[in-house]
This record gives C-alpha cells, structure tokens and sequence, in this order.
C-alpha cells in the first residue's frame, strides 16, 4: 500500500495501528486515495496536452489533507467557493486562490485581510454596481482588489454575455481602479449534456464566450491577465482551449453517480463514498434499512433527471465491490431503505453488515461529514480496507 | 424584548453589543426565539389537555440552547436522533433519553457507557437479531439495556406490525434479560397527509397500532411501560390518546414550508430562516442572484409534492415580512436564484440587499449551519434585528 504522501500535519490525525473500515461507528464518510490521484492525474495529463494551467476548485473536499494529492510539496492555484475555504487554505500555504462566487460587497473587509497577507486572492463579479464598489473599497485600502468579470456563456446562473454593453464600461471601472484582471466563465448547464459530443459542444461554447468577453476587452484597449474556464464535465471534453489560460474543476477528484451518469467517469472513479450498517429489514416490503439517512447522503438526488434515476446512491460491500442491483431508495434523517432493483433478489446482508453508499453529488455528500476516513486504496478481497488518516473538512462561510 | 431565558453557559457566545441581522457575513441560519417559544407552547398545552408526557426529538435544532426553551430549567425527557446527540444532552444534564433508530449492535458499548453514567437511555429496535444481541451485550455488562420495541403503523420505514407473530418472541427475549421498557411508533407517513381529518386519521391510527402491540405484549404476560407515539403532524392532529404515555415531535420547535404546506402551522410560525444577500440580476431571466445556495438551504425540496411548490424556499425582508410573490427556484453550491411567482413584478432588490429565507424542511436546513444566530422576536417594522446569541449544533454521529 501506498504510504500516503504531502499529508499536511495540521490536518491530519493519526489512527491507533490497524484501524478499517470496520472500526468507527456509522455512518462516515470514506475517501480512496489511490482512486483520488488516479482522477487527479487524468485531469492533470488533459490540462498540460492542452497547455494550461489547472486551477482545481476545493469546494467539493474542502480538505487540505485531499488538496495536498493535488501537487508534489508546491501548493497548486486553487478556486474556492467561500472565503472561509480561501482563509483555511491561505492558512496552509496556498498562494494563489479564486474566489469564483460574485462578490457580496460586505465581504470585502475580509478579501482585503488576505490581500495584505500576501496572498493572490482573485474576486468575481458582474454589475457596474458591484465594480464600482469594489473600485472604491481599492482606492480606500490602497491596494489593488484583483477582479475577475463573470461570463455566462449558457444561461447557468450569473454573469453577463460577452457581448453585454455594459461589459466594457465594468472593464474601465475596475482597470482604473487597478483591478481588472481577467474574465471567468463556468459552463453549468454541461451537467445536464448526456453525450460525449454535447459535452464536447459545451466545452467549446465554454472556451468561446471566455475569449470573446476576453477580446472584447482587448479591443477596447483593457488588459486581460487571466481567462478561465471550467466545470468537470467540459474540462473533461474540451479539445481546444486556445486563448484559455486556465481551466477549473472541482468534483472530479471525487467524482460521483451524476458524472458516471454523464460518462464522464466509471463507477469504479467515485473515491467518496458513505459506509452504513444493516439495522433492520422489512421483507414484505423488499426493503432492507441502514442507518444512514439523508443526513449522512444529503438530500441530492441529482441522477432523478439522468436517464438511470440511481435513488440516493448505489451499493458497495466494504471493499469496494459493487452489490448487484442494490439500490438506495429512500432515506429519512437517520435511516436509508435499499432495495432490489429490475427483479434481482434482495441479498442477505444480516444486522450489522457494513456497507458503502456511492454518492449522486459528492459535493453535496461530503458537506454531511466533519471529515473523511482515508484509506489508500481497497482490494477486492479485503474485507475491512484499513483507515490510514482522517481528514477534516472546512466548514462555514 | 424579553430576556432569553435557560441558555446554558456552555453553548452561549455572547456577541459584542448591538451586532444584528446586518452584521456577520451571509449566509447565515438565524432562529427567532419568539417563535420557538410559541410552537414550543403550543404543543405542550396539547399533551397537558391529552394527558401525555411530552418528549420532544431534539433531532431539529440538536442545541443545547434551542432545548432550553423546552422547560423551565429542569431538563424535560428528550428523543433523539444519534448518539451523538444522546452524549451531547447528558452532558447538558438531560437524565432521560431515547434513541429512536434501529440500534446498530456495534453501539452498544457507548449506550452502556451512557447507562453507567446514570442517563436513563433507552433504545430500539424490531428483530430477533437485534434482541439476542442486546440481551447477551446487557447480560455481559450487567446492566439491563431499556429498549423498546418499535412498531409500524403505516409502512412509512421500520418496525414490526402490531400482529407479527415475532412480536411476542422479541418481547420475551428482553424481558428475560430485564430490558423491555415499551413500544414506539412514528407515523412518518402523515407528513404526506393533506388535510386536517387524513392527519387526524394518521393520529387515530398511530395510537391504535403503538396500543395494540403493547395489548398483546401485556396480554402474554410482559411488561410495558411506555407506549410513544409521535409525529409533528399527528402530535398536533391527535384528539384521544387513551393508552399512550408520551407524545413525540421534533420539527414543531422551528416548522417549516412542508409544515405550513399541510396546514399544521402558518407560515409566521416558521422559527428558522438563512440570512442571504444579492449579489446579481439577470433581469433578462427573470432572476435575483444572493450567496445563498443548496449549502446554506440543503437540497431538501419537500414541497415538490405538495400542491403549492415553494422552490427552495419564501423570501421575507430581514425583519421578517414576506416579499410578495418572491420565491427562491434554484440553487448551486453557492448561488441561489429568486424569481417571482404568478406574474408578480421582480422587486427591486439592489445588489447587498440582505433577504431572510424560509426553508422546505428545518431539520435539513439546519443541519448545514454549525449553529443559530438567535434573535428574539422581530418587529415588522426593524429594519435589522438584535442578535442575541449564537447557539451551537451538535453534529456527528
């Protein structure tokens, strides 16, 4: 087994010698390592065969323990979603972080704090009256707030299209202000692209608008730094990012059954996954109950509009092999119900039995957990992998 | 205003004077304590007037703080939801507890801890299995485990049918080792009960089951103390609980959108809400962007069932009043998306406008805040209420 390396020290706990899976009282959740730097490396590999710089997004781990498999010692550019992540990872040690969330003026206080430790903290946003707020907060603070202006390319949430009018006019208030440093996009309407090749489109119309908004600005004599793009599923497909200098993900280090739903993984990718106890079983019904609820899956049920509805999330034993045809149906606070699905019999798993819940999100899932018991890697005759590490996750905003 | 009464020291953090509903960073879970102490009232003058304890599931607010709003300072009977909880309110001073899931045999060496403590813990469970298992574990300890035996009433998730012949054989087994303590049912089926006579239906019929299952057990000769029953829906619809000891509920202290769906509080009852901010437009959309995603709501949507779909969430103004027509339709991690409803006009809601959204399901909302600022009651016409405290959560299992 792999020993597990770049673990930072503050993060870290260590386990007593030969804790498993067997061990800790459930539900928790389980992260595989080797299936974590397995997924890491793919990506890594497409970001250099495509000449840009990866900017992982943390918000799916939140875990500094995770984000140090990112890299070999040298922490990596990240995007966050909130600036407690930005703060905690500022905390250890990484330089240079997106905060790709539009910015709620009242927070500025707090971006400038990290300005003035010295890290590169990047901010988004998409009005005139979001520019000239944070124009004036630069100009007060003396020093530059780093602004990126958000793109919409498909109509996901915010963002202005590149040909809005008032992109320019955002472009000139924050260059004068010493600001302007880039433009960003985030394709979120590819996780609802169900083939390869819309994918593929989605990834283009992604890289499109960026660069668009990009030359825009250009034309209009603004310095564009950084042009972003991403989302796991383009960053997955894209075959040309010409005029990108970065692109982001997050769930990929994870992934969960709304990516494999899409093909953009397997099953045997997902690295996130809950382990439950058989608490009971009601035959009558074909229901077998777990402990673990919506509490320990989250309420995520992202694969009900994938054209393979996996419930609350497929089942494993504890090694990692997959339980043919069980499905996690239904949940309450503290209670899951699994069952056969397309007439395959209810296997006979006694109270007590431990098992593995594949997520739908693993972002989703994971924000039900303090932290991850780690393991590095599972074998499929090991019938209880042992827990090498755990690793907390940042909470809060 | 009046005084928070009952808040223990140890969950307390007092906040510098006059911070209020403007001051920390969005998002943010906030409990108005004027309004938990109305549900709190109402529903403890229904068990008075039935004649039955009343146990609240502390599974909601699962705080210390919240729970002291329950009594008068001697710390009532509580149920709960995890062991987690179950250490958290021993250590609060709680003497009697019980812990409403299906026991996972692997926990009873933290049950038998709580036991020698002297927390009068009792636990449950529905199969032969589980049965031996408790006996043996109470046997070797040498301390009777109290365990009640959990009755099905309307096929919502576990338990055993009034009538099933493993009934009597369970009962025997645990009251041979000294631990049968009673009967337990939860009518989860009533949150699926539209109208005031299906809820008192789903009462009647709740009752009857938990009364027949302790009838028969009483009638071979074994012991019952408590017969429980209990649902927010049923608590509230129950109109004869003859045979029954105690009543549960949980959900009652904060209510919800799925509550005031059913018709079994108004939308003014609802105690909880997540403080947001804008931070875009899409007026092309139709759309209000703020910073409060499926992170700060949960991807609970239980009003999807309903006939009034109330998205993600109502919107009020920070001192409480309902933005008219104003709901919240769509989420992502860290974005929310308000659009107005039946032709309304989208107000004008400037970017750092601070909204108040009100949840589908508390129990799941509140699970993904680390705790609740506390105001204490809100004036329609306060701009920016008082907080008054911040009480943590208890998280984990």
């Amino acid at each position: 087994m792999t020993p597990l390396a770049n673990t930072p020290e503050s993060t870290t706990t260590s386990t007593p010698a030969r804790t498993t899976l067997a061990d800790p009282d459930t539900p928790f959740a389980v992260v595989d390592a080797h299936t974590v730097r397995r997924n890491i490396a793919r990506l890594k590999d497409r970001a250099d065969r495509l000449g840009v710089t990866l900017r992982p997004h943390v918000k799916t781990a939140k875990s500094l323990g995770i984000a140090a498999l990112l890299h070999s010692g040298t922490p990596c550019p990240v995007t966050v979603s909130t600036l407690a992540e930005a703060e905690a990872f500022a905390d250890g040690g990484y330089p240079d972080v997106t905060y790709a969330v539009g910015i709620d003026p009242h927070k500025l206080p707090r971006v400038i704090a990290l300005l003035r430790r010295g890290v590169a903290l990047r901010i988004l946003l998409d009005s005139a009256e979001q520019a000239s707020l944070v124009a004036e907060a630069s100009r007060r603070a003396g020093i530059p707030l780093p602004t990126q202006i958000e793109i919409d390319c498909d109509g996901h949430r915010g963002g202005l299209e590149p040909g809005d009018p008032a992109l320019l006019a955002i472009g000139r208030v924050l260059h004068e202000a010493g600001c302007l440093d880039g433009v960003l996009t985030h394709a979120g309407e590819s996780y609802f692209a169900h083939t390869a090749e819309e994918q593929r489109l989605a990834a283009k119309n992604e890289r499109d608008a960026a660069v668009a908004a990009a030359e825009r600005l250009r034309g209009a004599g603004l310095p564009v730094n950084i042009v972003s793009v991403g989302s796991t599923p383009t960053a997955h497909a894209a075959d040309d990012l010409t005029g990108v200098t970065e692109l982001r993900a997050g769930n990929y280090v994870f992934f969960d059954l709304v990516m494999a739903g899409l093909g953009v993984c397997r099953v045997e990718d997902i690295a996130l996954s809950v382990v439950v106890t058989v608490i009971g079983h009601r035959p009558e019904h074909g229901w077998i109950m777990t402990d673990g609820g919506w509490m320990a899956m989250s309420r995520d049920r992202g694969t009900a509009v994938q054209p393979q509805d996996q419930g609350y999330g497929l089942v494993t034993d504890l090694a990692g092999n997959l339980v043919p045809g069980l499905v996690m149906t239904a949940a309450s606070q503290e209670h899951g119900t699994l069952t056969a699905r397309d007439g395959a019999d209810l296997p006979h798993l006694p109270v007590g039995t431990r098992l593995r819940i594949l997520p739908n999100h693993a972002c989703a899932t994971a924000a039900q957990h303090r932290g991850y018991h780690v393991v590095d890697g599972t074998q499929p005759a090991d019938p209880a992998p042992a827990i090498e590490a755990f690793w907390e996750r940042v909470t809060g905003w």
